[in-house]
């Protein structure tokens, strides 16, 4: 498989991923992350989260509190050196709850080891950045 | 070499990045980043700058504007796959600028690759956490 086509499976890899939050689903979710101590999930604001359990709690946190989320990735780069791949990209995050859509812009550095031939997440840190469309909170009920 | 002395090594290449910075030294930082345009920084609350001469430059305006640095690492862990190792920390930084010290916890996410038999940095990933020691800024004037 050349460098490309190997790049363009860690690139579906991190869809899946972001398609399983936009999901809210936890199954989606471990199907991408490799099941293991050895993981761990940084969330905006949030100390680090290791392991894959607790990683997986972390979120079903995540998804308990919220209706709806819409993620629209940009400016993703990939890199690859032997079986480990590490993906850099920033996130819009549309979240709705409770009458509310909170929008923020997040930066995100994702890494995967390839398992038994596919892709699995081992690493994820998001931040916040100031968000240059300065979108402000929308009421949905005016 | 065994994996706890390769280990070892990727902390100590963590351990000058973080003299460098305490340092305020570019050419410090300069023997510990892989001088490449792959390189990518993510400073606190910072859009990612790309490319090794972009990340200097950062760096650069960083140290312009600070007098004194402390940084304390603590909960650091390593994993290895091949010749790429990550490394998570936090750090708490004090900072002196302006009659004033001020502290943040950061959480980091640093990615090294083994060049030349030396581990390099490519990225590094740093996002403010909440400080459960919650310093206040301190005056240095009273």
């Amino acid at each position: 498989m050349s460098l490309a086509q190997e790049e363009a499976r860690v690139r579906e890899a991190n869809q899946r991923f972001y398609q399983a939050v936009e999901n809210l689903s936890l199954d989606d979710l471990e199907a991408v992350w490799l099941p293991s101590p050895a993981c761990r999930c940084v969330h905006p604001g949030w100390p680090p989260v290791e392991g894959w359990e607790a990683i997986r709690e972390s979120w079903s946190r995540i998804f308990e509190s919220t209706n709806d989320l819409e993620i629209v990735l940009d400016q993703v780069t990939v890199h690859i050196e032997g079986a480990v791949a590490w993906l850099n990209c920033l996130a819009r995050v549309s979240s709705a709850a409770e009458s509310r859509i909170d929008t923020a812009l997040l930066c995100s550095s994702n890494l995967f080891i390839l398992h038994d031939g596919e892709w699995r997440l081992v690493l994820h840190h998001a931040s916040q950045l100031p968000d240059p469309m300065d979108s402000p909170q929308t009421d949905l009920i005016q």
